[in-house]
């Protein structure tokens, strides 16, 4: 039997543009809860705005704040009411507490649970750290082929799960995705697992478009050189993972009566939005925040070979190089950077 | 039997702010249409902008028009395919003619056809006139305890009845509605038929607002003096059914996690929307073009008492009166005009 | 404050058709729970079928246990999460307690999970008690103009309630329900507050039809007459509620193309049902299970005066008058039994 | 360009187990129809049905009738309102003649239209015929690597897309089918196509079993040997393509709480269900009939290569041998047979 430390090694955001490393009391489950040894955990552009603004949105950071939310490890220790079973077990962590009586959790929406506790928001750490608590069934099971980093990964690609759901992708779909960073790339490569048709792929960047065509794309459209509204593209989804207004006023034009739009990207705070078109083609606008109810499918996504996330990762940091990741999503060719607390 | 006249009497659109009284051919009825002397004709919004604008939207009036698309009356004459047995009855008319081999149509949407022709658009002849014919089909049987006016009024009250229907509204919902004028109190009254607990009712018209509470609103506000956005109200859908962009930017603040928005109301081309709340929230956000399959459910709920149209009617007029009947709708405490060609 | 005994008085099943009035000490709530002293106590036919015969269905009474699972009460104690603030709200129970991880219950589903633990089945006792304990968000509040004996009676309507919305009943539908006993006449009244037209109920005895139209049938059928198989009714819906296999074999022919048909009523094990009527008219079968989210609709159905449960009281009952108050079920003219611990 | 004759070879059913090849007049297409010179017709069960016992279900064949339904052609010429230019395509025919202005039409729901005319059921003749008429919107297009055979099975790959959809199949769901005939393959192969997870096929034959790994299955059950009903398999969905009544009575107790049953295979006029099963557990049971909205689903399934139909044909006749393809299908390693009327 493993002996457990009684602390570990964090790395905290302490102000902006300002992580330390420090030695934390090892966290202790709660009944239902199981302590995880972290393997991976992705860099997603929401730490990089705490870190590099100190706010997302209307979130403000205003005292010390683990990072990090796309993780996986293994379980060391187990809650009073949780099976000791599943210790060792291998583990994707859904980094969500919702209050289970909530009437959206009730409902199933437990995503939208206003009492939600999130990993890495103000006042709820996350897993830039050696070991994390959570919830047990909120730990999955992942099998032995998947890596720990696609394990990690889970977590993006249960946004871009949510998403696909939302704009109703099937066989046969026809859907226009701007962007082609880390979540526009799994969304096209999750579109084609649920057998879309066509996958159009808009970015301003040559190799992001030309990474796109590797991760489902059909076609790729550059937008500073042609105009998606004016392109009759017909088709019966748009997803903007960009979060630029410009991508998404052009990008509603494209789609057919009756069609979805999903806004996926965070950007700008307001979007002007041509109103007829919504009525006149009864469009269905929506947005995504997290995913409910997705980790099973991610899972057998990645499990199946219909979605490999490995080749999103780009690089490997260390516990005390958390900072060093954080910087590195804005470099070219950077597209997924993953920090091993455990190297 | 009734010998039909050759020619017939119609108000014509012939340029801005322009109606002429014409003598017209009498329509004929292709195989699968009918003949109907047409007995009242509810004034739209949509027919002052073509009057006074000379149009709509993206839809100019370039040659003489008839307008007019919320009518009644009693079918005189039938075509090939139709059965005599339908003469003499009193007709409710659903002002559109989709081709039904289109996808949407054959999809159960045929309202987003994109080969529709629909009375009182540029190149479709409306039903200010002493005759029209339509679609065996679409010109649905209403019982006598239902009057003229509100058989023509079944037009706007399937515009209610697709909003309804799109905003989810059922037995205990809370709903917002913007806007007090002849489609936001018809909404009202819908939505309490369908079991809506809580009428929320905004217009800047303090008689409007009195009106509102004869026609289904459970409390009015005055968007002048309340702000909206900041009451907190949590509903479960918001329909805009004035076209204010203030309306419609105020209102979305308005609703509850998993919502939706309705945006029923025509008025400016753009509406800056706030992009994090659609996500954050997962609201849906949509548009209604007309109706499918509503008229059933219109009938049935003026059948019943449910819903009054009648009270809507605050003025007749004439054939000959069409242009006093369109200038009639700005006048204060005046809701819906009708038009009797036959008068 | 109101100093609490330490014992109380319940009702207790000790073998078949053997009731027994026992001392018993009061449930203490877990940190999540309310402690209630119950006002009322509606008695089901599921507990008639424990009593008169030691089972339901698959369900064996092995063990002593407390019956009643429809009831209301007055909180006067709460367990350590709980608001003390709660202490004295009126509140009917919804008597059921899920497992919240499950994945039937994190989709929304919570009547479907497996690990539930619902009042008055083997292993978990009900409401025939001075007291029962319940989880917090399970004791609705109740408004002060509805009574104890309509508080408790939330629980029936819930299961109106659910079977509606699984019958699509909407503005317009025409419905077809077989059995008029407690469950029937409530779905009668429930589907005319969701707008049905039309509401054809069906049972055996005069005066349960007679009553049914008291309840919101707009007609009925004595089927030992009529063969409602040939009658060519083409509803939307049919509920049966009755478990009879020949209410639901001759039912099932009254649906149109694509209606539904929900099995309510429990009877005999198996039912012969004709495949070539569910393939030609893509019927869509389905039953009920309890319910899940269905309170605050039934809640507000009663406040708003649409559904009247208080109608269906014939009698009242002491604590030591529960085998009394199980007899009456059969009894003519006898629609709902209540037991009041506190009478 | 090429004359037409003005006759052709069809092949007629006269009486139970009799065919007949005659000249007949060449169909004439009306205004909005296309001519089509058939290339190849796949044999159906139903159309056995019909040579062997001159009925199926409540249809009587009383008079001649050209069987085949499953049909493709290329466009030889068309009606008054059909653009010229479809002369020429390769086409696959829905076989299906709706009345547009049905209320099942309208809602999209054109398969259950009561007014239907559908090839080969008695009254309207059907494809096993040099030539047939068909509306130019139920003639599609099919790519040049789809082959003639393929294009006229897309007709049984509709009914299993339609059979997809209601099971509600997705990425990683669990289904069990039973039976393994060319509908059941079908249906396997469009249940991977759909991202299923688990595919588990039964079918008292062992060649049948064996072929059904080729198509999909991910595992084969032989219902002799092992009792579905005690495998505790807890799929999300049941599909019974045999039309066997012990296969429905033991499928339905594989489902999951929740889950979905859809009956397509067509055989004993009742079946004893289990009600208290589709009610603890809310199962949604329904059944196929035939399609609506599915032919580009089914064309891009075979285009991308998810779905094989070619691997399906296992015998080719010409349009006098069409006794020989019906009596085929019995005959052991058949599995579709189709005939060729231009052979």
């Amino acid at each position: 039997m493993t002996v457990l430390p009684e602390h570990m090694t964090a790395s905290v955001l302490k102000g902006v543009r300002e992580m330390a490393v420090e030695q934390r009391p090892l966290p202790v489950p709660e009944r239902d809860e199981v302590l995880v040894r972290v393997s991976s955990v992705g860099v997603c552009g929401s730490d990089v705005h705490f870190w590099a603004e100190g706010s997302l949105g209307d979130w403000v950071v205003d005292a010390p704040l683990v990072l990090g939310h796309e993780s996986s490890g293994t379980i060391v220790a187990v809650g009073a009411d949780v099976s000791p079973s599943r210790i060792g077990s291998r583990v994707s962590i859904e980094p969500q507490h919702p209050d289970p009586t909530s009437s959206e959790s009730m409902a199933g929406h437990y995503n939208l649970d206003p009492g939600m506790r999130f990993f890495a928001t103000p006042g709820v750490d996350g897993a830039f750290a050696e070991f994390v608590t959570i919830q047990s069934h909120f730990a999955w099971d992942v099998p032995d082929t998947i890596s720990d980093d696609a394990a990690a990964l889970m977590e993006p690609l249960s946004v871009a799960v949510a998403t696909i759901r939302k704009a109703g992708i099937t066989v046969g779909s026809r859907v226009l995705i701007t962007g082609a960073g880390p979540i526009g790339v799994v969304i096209a490569q999750t579109a084609r697992a649920y057998g879309a048709r066509e996958i159009i792929v808009s970015d301003v960047s040559a190799a992001r478009r030309q990474q796109a065509m590797t991760f489902g794309a059909s076609e790729t459209i550059d937008p500073m050189v042609t105009d998606i509204a004016s392109l009759g593209l017909d088709v019966d989804a748009f997803i903007d993972a960009s979060g630029a207004a410009a991508a998404v006023q052009s990008g509603i034009h494209a789609v057919r009566p009756g069609g979805r739009v999903v806004l996926v990207g965070m950007g700008a705070p307001t979007v002007s939005i041509p109103v007829p078109l919504i009525q006149n083609r009864e469009l269905i606008v929506t947005g995504v925040f997290r995913y409910a109810n997705t980790w099973p499918t991610a899972i057998e996504l990645v499990a199946s070979g219909r979605v490999d996330l490995d080749a999103l990762v780009t690089g490997h940091f260390g516990i005390d190089q958390v900072e060093a990741a954080l910087a590195s999503t804005t470099e070219p060719g950077v597209l997924k950077s993953i920090v091993n607390p455990g190297r």
